[in-house]
């Protein structure tokens, strides 16, 4: 297909452009400058907006639409990449879209650039194709705020959305949702995450008069052999386990001589839909109550940013999505709700959502690359979709 | 005694003056000065070096001595104090020598400035009531890096007295040894001590994928357990339990998404006389193995710097000083092996060594103080044990 399409059309060449904008977290890099010219000589309505909120760095972020009927498939990403990390262990510039043996190097090739050009290039191949016959609308929401603190991003251009009484009838997420090869599997919902830092207090002393001090590590020792002593449950029909990581212990201490008054701990949960976001507390509670005993003195505090567990339940949307990966690639792929969040979090409290994308495995490390027809077939995929979804949605099946 | 002592030898004015200096460690602050121009009026052979080593801080010393003969007497004590914390929390300026209801302010009033006061008085009075029939020598061994990290200080100087040919019969330190009351503790030896940091490598990776990462944290915590699960020993005759303390746990991670690479423990040991710290560090190597079966990547440094468990056993010049505690203060102390290490451990390596001063209650903390009345009573018991241990020495017992 892409041997015919024009330039723009071409989710290489666009993948290129886009990766050669060194948007780096929060930094533009000039990467939605670049979709705002093509989607605009595309006859997409763009906006595009900064949020700001105090402590956060300001955020560009992008709304274009083409049409006003219904239905209103909405495609959602960010051009925001991870920091390079060690810029001389790249075999090539992480900017400079450079392809060898069919293969494009960049921070950014599959998360989640490559997944943006895909789908650009399938929405300008799809909208010139059907033409006047069009009567949907389709839009992408594109945020700078992803892979940073997610605050001025797709949240807030959600809300920005419905202010002005945009409605969406269904949203696709272009991160890169494959293990290994392309079509492995669709994400249709994620496990919820909660986090809290525990704190135990004793009392500072001299390491030689230990009887005059509480040390608090054995405390917090203890305290965390109870978090992380047996499985939270054994997984779902649609989750996998639930699963308690503890990610930091610290206590700060490089005095020998010296028992510390305060020891912390850090950790986070993926939960399944055994839980909510209260029960898990509530286990908690119990949990680190039993194990303190009267003897150790702790407090847990919850960070605020807590994720729901969700599942889309919309068959109709994965059913499209999934026929359209099996026709191109030979493959059904996988219904799976393992990982990471999302920005699809914030996404299915307006409507269904469903994610796929490139093969993940070398998002955020050195080299990143993606190899040249996945993003074709991708891009084949996305294409497929609009066909079915818009088909489907106007009743005339396939 | 004091009533009719002249200015010079009364405790109190000596340890008002020394109060006056900051001797912050590492800093001098006036305090050897002071020392110097006392005793060089009082006709001891003042010597004052500065001791560098690249990584810490110069530090000034002072040695001094009266007489050639034998046998041979050193008090060993410091000048430096440790910081003063918060100021304002000090009902009087912690550099002002401040007496309210016969209680002395300051900080070193009992860690210990009021020690060396005392013994300073009670040396010129001895000297000044024996005249020209001392035979003996007496000689202060002042360092202003006990406080500090102890490395220009009291070794040094003995190395310094060594290649000069001084020799010791026997040395006395002035810390602070009574928990309660003047004349509980007189110390004849310290617990060993032995400090190591010890690292449990893992994986890094993303909190959402953990089967994809290593999480060394369940592996610190199970370490960790396994070396305070049990008690290293119950204590011997003369020597408290050892003990394990582990004084710090750190990730610093301070990322919830994120499974980190590495975690680290540090911990400190004070062994007691079953123990060398060879024997400790083959247990510890042992009981790791154990416990990390072959799950869990560690590794474990020791700190170059390990006191060994010692006991002074010269039994005349114990019990010299205990018969001069029990005479003024009619209690007949207890032979202690208690407590944290002082520079008595690296003296035990020349001479014998018995450690008596103030009560200790105060040390280290906001408000240090002592009642004058004690200062009193330490510089009579070192003015009679200035007596005893001349007197037997001279082979004419008392």
């Amino acid at each position: 297909m892409t041997d015919t399409a024009a330039p723009t059309t071409d989710p290489i060449r666009l993948a290129r452009d886009l990766l050669a904008c060194p948007s780096v977290t929060p930094e533009e890099g000039g990467a939605l400058a670049y979709l705002d010219d093509v989607l605009s000589a595309a006859g997409f309505e763009v906006h595009r907006m900064v949020f700001s909120e105090e402590g956060t760095p300001d955020v560009e972020n992008l709304y274009a639409r083409i049409g006003s009927g219904t239905p209103h498939l909405t495609f959602a990403g960010h051009t925001d990449v991870v920091p390079v990390g060690d810029a001389a262990h790249w075999s090539h510039d992480p900017f400079a879209g450079t392809i060898v043996d069919g293969v494009l190097f960049g921070r950014g090739a599959v998360d989640m650039k490559g997944g943006i050009a895909a789908f650009l290039a399938a929405a300008l191949r799809f909208l010139e194709r059907t033409g006047d016959s069009f009567a949907g609308s389709i839009s992408f929401l594109i945020t700078g705020d992803e892979e940073g603190p997610a605050v001025n991003g797709t949240r807030k251009l959600l809300d920005w959305c419905t202010a002005r009484g945009e409605a969406f009838d269904a949203a696709i997420v272009g991160e890169p949702t494959n293990p290994q090869t392309l079509g492995d599997a669709i994400k249709i919902g994620r496990r919820g995450s909660l986090s809290a830092t525990l704190t135990v207090t004793g009392t500072q002393g001299h390491a030689a008069y230990q009887h005059l001090a509480d040390n608090p590590i054995p405390g917090i020792v203890r305290l965390v052999d109870a978090l992380i002593g047996e499985p939270l449950d054994g997984g779902t029909e649609h989750f996998q386990p639930s699963n308690l990581e503890v990610t930091s212990i610290d206590v700060g201490n490089s005095a020998f001589n010296v028992i510390p008054a305060r020891a912390t701990a850090r950790f986070n949960i993926r939960f399944n839909d055994t839980w909510t976001a209260e029960h898990l507390k509530a286990w908690l509670s119990e949990k680190l109550d039993a194990a303190a005993g009267n003897s150790i003195r702790y407090d847990l505090v919850f960070e605020p940013a807590v994720s729901d567990v969700f599942r889309t339940e919309a068959t109709d949307l994965i059913r499209t999505l999934s026929d359209a990966i099996a026709e191109v690639t030979g493959r059904r792929p996988e219904l799976s709700t393992n990982g990471g969040t999302s920005d699809a979090r914030f996404i299915k409290d307006v409507c269904p959502v469903v994610e796929f994308g490139l093969v993940g495995q070398t998002m955020h490390q050195v080299d990143e690359r993606v190899p040249t027809a996945d993003l074709d077939r991708l891009s084949a995929i996305y294409e497929r979709f609009l066909d079915g979804f818009f088909a489907t949605a106007n009743g005339n099946g396939r």
